[in-house]
């Protein structure tokens, strides 16, 4: 998968970790405990897997040093195996060529200004006033509407639409299919029928962010929607207009944001979680999937709604129930005072 | 943000409203009361607002009679002040120039037939027969099937897919990444697989409507999916085959309508809710942010399921509860019995 | 809708069905009972639609034996009247014309293989050493990554994007705007910031699987994510690094499988369904729509989570007993304690 050849005392050295065993081994890739080979490393971080440590054939893991003792192999000793394997293995990662240049088949306004050492791949589209910054990579099929901001080092992996008035600070990565500064659902009834508001604002978007596949992030109505800081975004996420999120917050897919939200710094908000506009959540509040906040959370802390899942049939009776609760809670009410009386 | 100058006075005239102060004040711009400069108008509707209105630099304020006496500035009095302020504000939109043409790396069928005041955008692809009104833009990327028809004054923003015999009328808006026209999801299970069934109806949009970043509309299996006019869809929107939307529906990001199902005017459908397929919702119906229909709804009103959100170490007692919710009601009922045999 | 002309009589004998009535009579297209013209045909499967049967002015109905007596004009039987519709209205279904070879505007990697008989559409982009296999066909715009293999006689509409180790089997067809094979949401948190996980798997999608408009379908970690044959995917569905789902299972608009999840072959996930990472799911599962699946399910059969729709003011009450569930609860069994001890 790499071309990338390491010792296992290189990477020792280069991470600031101790080895055990063989230094010199060479090492050109990862792979699970269960399925790498002895020329890949490998990691043990969930004790869940542990069984499998004494049967690996990786040429080396990455474990904590209560493991080594059951380690058939080479091994490196760290605090948090997951995070040193996680910046050992961006060592064999292969991101594909990214020439500096424009592409032939690339249109870009007059008035843009590409950095000389950025890429611009093939039918990308910049607009007028648009700003690449040095060692900024498109990928195909990206649009970078009127006035957007790419920061250095940044990636739109391929077709990433920025609309107007988005800036990205560096080293953001944007997957495919994003569309970051489209308008804002503003929207006001006039008797019978609804007027748009313009959308006068734009996106900002701070540095180390990552934003995932067919994500929408709105553009502002007055002022600007913003993502703080390496803000992690998976696939799927709708951030409504002037939404702020704080931070090192990450959220998982299909997670959405309405308007003038203000989530705080190093949130965790679940997969489909929802929450409604205008609300505050406090820094490190985490919201387990499908969960929907309704109102502004004040305390650090988990928080969920929702009903378990059970088998359909039984289900069904207990959801019939659910309409009765109140009528339920009254009466559960009378007897208790019945029950006092006696 | 724009270079359009108007004169408080002028405003008034344009709009139809009376003015208080400086009518000659010259505006450039709008902003929020707290932000706005004294150029800007910025407008008064939600009273939760209304402490912010005495100490607002703005030019020029909107907003009702009776908040008037507090206005430190220019004020221009309405109705309906959000109305007014979102007919104001297009003042001061700018929108990309999209000069009429079509542009050179553009690809178009020639059976296919442009309006000469129609602008096509970089990498368009226009299809055979599909037809672009007058004053109709497609930014770039934009993809237009076969016999698809876009309608005068539409815009399809950048990045919009229609795949194929779908016709949108005058002046919609679509936002990039949006898919109308692809095939329903209709599937015949045929002892051990599935076997798709053709998808041959189209999908009609009528005037004024809104498509959101990322939505997508199935066309019919036989008959046509319709919008009807000025119905709002915001981003990530699914709307499956055969579905029928009347005028004036709104609906926030990410709900979702299934098959065939049938949805009044003057709906509004909150984010994140879905109405499972063949359902009928009357005029007027309201669906709360990530509740599901799985009943139609025969009148106006606002209706709503889930649960509230809890800190989750309370949430998991609550929860595990309902599931003997149905068991719990006959332990109460039979409470009762004893009770009254008492 | 087509210019496909098939008398009944040759429609009985290329399907295998029986027909009653005028064999000669030319079809050229299909309809709804109510809908249909003398020259098209239409089917009845849900006896819902009896009555239309009696009514209809189609030229041939596809219906069960148990219905002839009441069918007024030609008919077809059928064990099973729509899967066999489904199988002849793929006759009349006109497929855009895709011409073998590649598209004058589309961006060829020179160590790219495209079979003579592909056909490459408009401004696709096709990266280094990725193969295109006989009779594939590119709609316009899409990308297919490095390395990626597109297998014979599949179909990506238009505006796909396959990031990178992608490969498709044999008659996959997948709509547009969706995104297999991007970057799995990998993070690990290190003191105070994220740290990304290199993605360095791919994604295996089986032979004559469907995938949804702006579904995305990330690549594994380490491993593979994997869709086995004939799996069927609606729109906006989310699949996690690492899923893997069995043969023959559906999934609903909108539903997302977080990591690592493995489904069986033969489930139905409904719209907007969820299933919480690293769960297993036995074959022939059905979860209902908007259900949340948080722990593995070993035995075939329906599940559900949720609570009913009401109207907004009922459901408030309950819902703000939800919230006392569990003191309920306690209170039900004191009172049941002090019942039993009178």
């Amino acid at each position: 998968m790499s071309a990338a050849h390491h010792t296992v005392a290189e990477i020792a050295e280069r991470f600031g970790l101790t080895f055990h065993g063989d230094g010199a081994r060479v090492i050109d890739g990862v792979g699970t405990l269960a399925g790498a080979s002895s020329s890949q490393l490998s990691f043990l971080s969930n004790s869940k897997y542990s069984a499998q440590l004494t049967t690996t054939h990786a040429g080396v893991v990455v474990l904590r040093e209560e493991n080594l003792a059951e380690c058939p192999t080479a091994a490196l000793v760290a605090r948090d195996p997951y995070v040193a394997y996680a910046k050992i293995a961006a060592l064999f990662e292969r991101l594909p060529a990214s020439p500096a240049g424009i592409h032939a088949s690339a249109v870009v306004h007059p008035s843009a200004r590409v950095a000389p050492t950025a890429s611009i791949g093939p039918c990308c589209v910049i607009e007028a006033d648009a700003a690449i910054e040095e060692g900024a990579v498109l990928g195909p099929h990206c649009i970078v509407g009127a006035g957007c901001v790419i920061g250095a080092q940044s990636r739109l992996v391929a077709r990433v639409t920025l609309v107007t008035r988005v800036t990205l600070g560096k080293r953001v990565i944007v997957h495919p299919g994003a569309v970051i500064g489209s308008d804002g659902f503003g929207l006001a009834f006039d008797r019978d029928h609804w007027i748009k508001l313009p959308q006068l604002g734009g996106v900002r978007i701070g540095d180390d962010c990552e934003i995932g596949a067919n994500t929408t992030i709105d553009r502002g109505a007055l002022e600007d929607t913003v993502l703080e800081e390496d803000v992690r975004l998976d696939n799927q996420i709708q951030i409504a207009h002037n939404v702020h999120i704080g931070a090192h917050t990450a959220m998982a897919g299909c997670a959405a944001v309405a308007g003038s939200a203000k989530i705080g710094r190093y949130c965790m908000i679940g997969g489909n979680a929802g929450v409604l506009g205008h609300l505050e959540l406090a820094d490190r509040v985490t919201i387990t999937a499908k969960s929907l906040v309704t109102h502004s959370i004040r305390e650090p802390g988990e928080y969920s709604s929702g009903v378990p899942l059970q088998e359909n049939r039984l289900w069904r009776r207990n959801a019939a129930r659910f309409k009765h609760l109140d009528e339920f809670a009254r009466r559960l009410s009378a007897l208790e005072k019945d029950s006092n009386n006696d």
